[in-house]
């Protein structure tokens, strides 16, 4: 293979960009020296910026195959550092969600799968707006360090078997750039390019194998159920061209998880989970994850031995142990995680009141998301979100209301901006007179 | 209309450059406050160059509408200077092509439009690598000046009715800019960005109608028959949109036109043109592109009298009396007109042989322009190219040839390139024991 390659790159003349554009364009396939010369190239800062866009551009619309995807993410992996985590003989195993509001699963699975004895890497960037990071959420405790050399990590690794920590700019760079300019072009939703994207880092960090929880609904970044489905085949069936295990959850978004939303709020909930309790729809995604990383990782070879292995460490609090010594690793005061009362807490707590009797029908999460970005925005604390704020005790799609009953609990700072906040939070909700069906939580399986 | 136009400017709301692209992306259609921004901050360089690439690529693949390519063509028409002729009161008419080997026809139309009493403004670009553009055809002919400003531009239409100078940048400057862009981003082929190009440029220089030569084949960049008649179409339809007579010919551009390719021997085929001599093929272009002219510009009303316009300023002698004329007013030398021969010469003259007898089956357009470029590019002359150089004599499709009988004349200065022109010009030509169908030359009228 190696050498194989060797041959290829002798004989490879270097195409110009346009011709590479064009032949994208015009629906063509490339081959393994033309990927390699693209990354090579935005690596090395030789393809201009106009483009990098056109390229993008061309593939939003003209899509590139498995092998072409696989290749490309393998090139961008190798554009950086690659982690080597080959000392450590646990299995390895990445977790990757693309996002949703109320999502604090990240929190709850990192530790849970190195108390069940898989080895989990966390690298996390701030990919989207409207969603509060699983780093952010890591700040509301006091002295937590995010921001660790790749050496530290790899020791972290070595020690506690997990770590949770900022998106290190050596890891597949490329992604980076590539990333920077998808943003600002309108190239962000291509299938192959977030597919390269996430595979690139999550190998790049040393894992094995990755399970990966793709959300759809308005709480997410993908609307359409039908895209989830495509880009949770796409994560599988690349990842199957690279020689790695993955599996993906297509899973629903289409209210806030659990009952909360709010940086200590959410944070407080994790560790709830983390003890084995919880709003049930976390509970059974917490679990659902769970069992697929155990199984992937070879820790458990049965779905029964799985869903047993996982409810034992979140039973017997080795999962909550293995969070407090990954904190106290990462220079965190784990003192709050004994006493969730220490986390900031908001001034004043106030009701939504349900504007009439009925059955919560539909929750728009996204609208939630940005009352509870109002509310955060507004403290004086410079561009930093108040962690304090958010709302709790969520009712949930299905829930019975009386009039005047709450929908939810708001945790606020600042009276002067409740008013913005609160028409987000209202529109959020659509009551009707007959009980929903109740959303399926994970709606299909790709492996 | 202008009221309107104000209102809806005051409440337009810029939109972010990636909403933009984004609806693009999607199949919208843009408004004409979207596209006057847009163009507008083209023109500032306030859109970055990755999202104006991200933005033709997608337009690229969604297309624009026929109101919406006007609206385009319209913005970028008033980005720089509109050519005011509204004080000549004869019509004023420009001639397009976009450009094939061995087309000379802009060289014999202009002077005769002009002597048929119409008004012919024409602002030549270098667009095509390929191709030996009029410009360079003019440069033949000593002193003759072609970089001239818009007022002195303006004067000699009022004078002597028409001039052919080079592409001014005050003209549909974002044209210029955007042109630049699409020639690295494989965004040049765009239907509705050739259009907006073609109508912005034409009508900025003060034409209030078009007649567009759309050419075909493979001595042409639209290499394809049914490109070529959408591009027709576009153009026509645009136009009728901006309000603005336009006719487009497609024709044939799957053999050189006419009997000759190099810089003098082309300019001196225009010249027997201008006395109504010449190759049929051309002679016959000339005048059906000619009669064109004169019915959009109302100087003949029917066929009929359009043909005999047309062809009387040929031999009477008055469209090369207006070329001579032109070429005294941009302070060229009009002894070479006269005397022909006094255009530089080749050192060298030899026949390019028929391999075998038959019939000149195809000829390949693009590889004889090829041939010649080496040839030209040749000499000492530094970057120019040399003007004496080119082929003549060229035996056209249907020809019937026995073994060893010339296919063309080669007029070469070099001696040392001559075999590597001779690959090209020799595989330009397949011979065939039958005689093929001769060529269409003139596929589509569209009004």
């Amino acid at each position: 293979m190696a050498e194989k390659t060797l041959l290829a790159s002798r004989k490879f003349i270097k195409p110009s960009f346009s011709y590479l554009i064009e032949k994208k364009r015009d629906g063509g396939e490339f081959n393994e020296d033309e990927v390699r010369f693209i990354v090579d190239s935005i690596l090395d800062r030789e393809m201009p910026e106009f483009q990098m866009a056109a390229l993008a551009m061309a593939i939003y619309f003209q899509n590139m195959s498995a092998q072409e995807t696989a290749c490309f993410a393998e090139e961008m992996m190798l554009s950086g550092e690659v982690i080597d985590l080959s000392k450590i003989t646990k299995p390895k195993i990445a977790k990757y969600s693309t996002g949703g509001v109320g999502d604090k699963t990240s929190l709850v699975l990192t530790p849970l799968a190195a108390a069940c004895g898989v080895v989990m890497p966390a690298m996390n960037g701030v990919d989207e707006n409207f969603v509060i990071s699983t780093l952010d959420k890591l700040s509301a405790i006091p002295k937590f360090r995010s921001d660790i050399e790749l050496k530290e990590f790899v020791k972290l690794l070595n020690n506690v078997n997990c770590a949770i920590v900022q998106q290190h700019p050596e890891i597949a760079p490329v992604d980076g750039i590539l990333y920077e300019l998808r943003q600002n072009t309108a190239t962000i939703q291509s299938l192959p390019l977030i597919t390269g994207s996430i595979l690139s880092k999550k190998l790049a960090e040393g894992a094995e194998g990755l399970v990966v929880d793709v959300k759809w609904g308005n709480g997410s970044f993908v609307k359409d159920l039908e895209q989830a489905k495509q880009l949770a085949r796409s994560i599988t069936r690349v990842g199957r061209s690279m020689k790695r295990r993955c599996v993906a959850l297509v899973t629903d978004m289409n209210q806030p998880l659990g009952d909360t939303v709010g940086t200590a709020l959410e944070l407080r909930e994790a560790i709830e989970l983390l003890k084995g309790e919880g709003p049930e729809d976390l509970k059974e995604l917490v679990l659902k994850l769970g069992m697929e990383i155990v199984r992937l990782a070879g820790v458990a070879g049965s779905t029964l031995s799985a869903k047993q292995t996982v409810q034992k460490h979140l039973k017997d609090g080795s999962a909550l142990e293995k969070f407090k010594e990954m904190v106290a690793a990462q220079g965190g005061d784990t003192s709050v995680i004994d006493d969730p009362d220490k986390f900031p807490t908001a001034k004043y707590i106030r009701k939504l009141p349900a504007p009439k009797r009925g059955y919560v029908h539909t929750i728009n999460a996204g609208m939630i998301a940005r009352g509870v970005q109002i509310l955060a925005a507004n403290s004086k604390k410079g561009g930093k979100l108040d962690p304090a704020v958010g709302v709790s005790e969520i009712k949930k799609v299905g829930t019975q209301v009386k009039q005047g009953e709450p929908l939810m609990m708001i945790h606020y700072n600042d009276e002067a901006r409740l008013e913005s906040a609160l028409e987000y939070l209202r529109s959020a909700y659509r009551l009707a007179p007959k009980r929903p069906n109740p959303p399926e939580l994970v709606v299909e399986r790709v492996a």
